[in-house]
């Protein structure tokens, strides 16, 4: 069957079509592969931004409890951890990675105080470095870096306390064996940390299952939370009374509203909740985890996959001269949410494509990353891509 | 002159009428004097709102750049500063107050590292405490308290890095005198860390002249950046280049974009910022912030004062039989944004008002709160408020 044919049948029978259409459409013509740098805008966010809009006229500080202000970080993290195969009460949504990561580093090296290195990979994230780094220095403890995923193993040695992994990497989306790496760590004593930012609600993540400890992402990329979007974190049921938090602020408080003197900490997950919530930012993920009441994660995650494979036999057949380079793993199961290329003039070309109403992101020196989302991607906009990739390349 | 006719003339000459007419009305009838737990929405709140889905929908991952939602943290501070008497370049708008605060009482610490207390009041905003204890005990310092304003002087001894104190008790509104309680410790070698969040916006604050070291507020009180606004914090100039943040996260870095390796603190302020800027929050605090553009900050605290002292006149000449007793100083140079009272059955009167359209706060155990806005309160607010509170209390 030819591939556009074959994209019609694909989205014909997908069981997310109608999700698609909870989506706001964009600019008119314009196909927007940048879910990894900010998912699209769901209906539903324009409802929450009115309904807040009127709580905030009408309620006032009245809105902090008739409106549930103060429950939504629980209560959003509750809608997310199926969608990160997370146990329930284990994920809560708040403050931004950096701030996250930071909590966790903290803990990991206090629930390992024995140990003293944070050990993670050269090609993390940067700010997941800079944040650990940092923790590490102000504790006595100090970052180590391997240069691939392959030296990890032999890296986990007697004095690592934790090992803080990108799930997917930011450039060329290597994905993790998230259960793999994570036995391998637990066998040496060693906690892992997971950044699930460039992974989840896009592809499976499997916490509970593959017994990881603790794990951080954004909400503004495959989880469509948009501009604002808080970031959220997940400890594992076992640790959570384990260790003080980092931070501790009057909302992980046993009874914020009792003003208490001394602070005891709340008990599971929420002890990592610091300031008043982000109430604007929760509303409008809250419509996008709200997507997710209709969706079997498992389906999205295939449709994930499917859309990828179809990404990647399109560039290669429809501009097999255009100089892309495949830089994402060619099985699904190792790549994380977006599909990445290297080309000799990624930058312009970049330029070029946005030039022609293609969306899509360029990281230094040579990478063009294509940002897939099961939720709103159409199979037939994987299509058009590759018509347009071949006008600019040939 | 009588009360009310006294009203109308204050109405008729307020240099700040056009203000109040650019927030957006609440419940027909219904008083709100609740602006110490939320602030009124401001017009252009709603036109931020429309403003962010369409750059969300339209632009997406652009908006990072041609939305300039990257730079909003520090231009939202260099909007705020005038309003809380801070120089240019000083403030930036981020993350929750608790989370702020526990930067600076970590750099606080960090930068008197010879000594090892944290100095504050029982009074002093319970969030404030936890996050300082906290930190103090995660360096090997500790915090320490002092029962009221009176033991401050003979407190500040060899062994106190760092006073934190709350400008505004948030129960009786007392408001420290932020100049002179700096000089006293600075003379005994103290940093001061001042939490203005029942102040900034409302009352005058003078970072700058008063010498302070180190401030944070929220937004969502007086300054009116709403459910979800962002909080902010203040490092005078001459502390900016000594310590490393707290949390050193990649929109602190020098060159976040560049995607270094390891982390090079930004210069000034911004070193403080960690995560990605909470976009839609930083939207309507924006629309707040902007409204000061047309307003002179002296002529809004000159209001705020004359709304407080009209309202404890009201109290005195409408309600003699009450029951409520002033717990604000009688001075309006020593309230901050909002007039207590105690009352014996302060909880059920609060529900009785809210009953009858005036909506204010109660904190245990017997204080009923009157916040104030110079922004969107017009004097004969104060007098209908003494109508109703009569109607309650006879």
């Amino acid at each position: 069957m030819p591939l556009e044919e074959e994209c019609r049948s694909l989205d014909a029978a997908d069981p997310l079509a109608a999700v698609v259409a909870q989506f706001a459409p964009g600019e008119p013509g314009v196909l927007y592969f940048d879910a990894n740098s900010i998912g699209a805008m769901p209906l539903g966010a324009e409802r929450a931004m009115a309904r807040l809009g009127d709580q905030w006229r009408r309620l006032r500080r009245r809105g902090w409890t008739d409106a549930d202000w103060l429950e939504a970080p629980a209560r959003l993290g509750g809608k997310l951890a199926p969608v990160v195969g997370a146990e329930p009460g284990s994920v809560i949504v708040c403050d931004s990675t950096s701030v996250n990561l930071h909590k966790l580093v903290w803990m990991g090296l206090e629930m390992n105080s024995g140990r003293n290195v944070v050990l993670s990979e050269k090609g993390t994230f940067p700010t997941d470095l800079y944040v650990a780094e940092n923790a590490a220095r102000a504790r006595g403890a100090s970052l180590r870096l391997v240069a691939s995923p392959e030296e990890i193993e032999k890296s986990l040695k007697g004095d690592v306390a934790l090992l803080l992994l990108s799930h997917t990497d930011y450039r060329s989306a290597y994905r993790h064996d998230l259960a793999t790496l994570t036995r391998m760590a637990h066998d040496r004593g060693v906690l892992v940390l997971w950044d699930l930012s460039h992974s989840a609600g896009a592809v499976e993540t499997a916490l509970a299952a593959g017994q990881a400890d603790f794990a951080v992402g954004c909400g503004y990329k495959y989880l469509c939370g948009g501009p604002g979007s808080p970031a959220w974190l997940y400890v594992a049921p076992r640790h959570q009374a384990a260790a003080q938090p980092a931070i501790a602020g009057w909302m992980g408080h046993a009874e914020p509203m009792a003003f208490d003197a001394s602070y005891r900490a709340a008990p599971g997950v929420k002890r990592h909740l610091a300031g008043t919530p982000p109430v604007s930012g929760n509303a409008l993920m809250e419509a996008a985890l709200d997507l997710w009441a209709d969706i079997e994660p498992r389906a999205a995650f295939e449709k994930h996959a499917r859309l990828g494979d179809l990404l990647i036999r399109t560039v290669q057949e429809l501009t097999p001269q255009s100089g892309l380079q495949l830089a994402s793993p060619r099985e699904a199961a190792r790549r994380g949410g977006f599909v990445a290329f290297r080309h000799a003039r990624a930058a312009q070309l970049a330029d070029s494509l946005n030039a022609v109403g293609v969306v899509v992101s360029h990281r230094k020196p040579d990478i063009l990353r294509f940002g897939l989302s099961p939720l709103y991607h159409r199979y037939l906009d994987v299509w058009e891509l590759g018509v347009r990739l071949k006008g600019r390349t040939t």
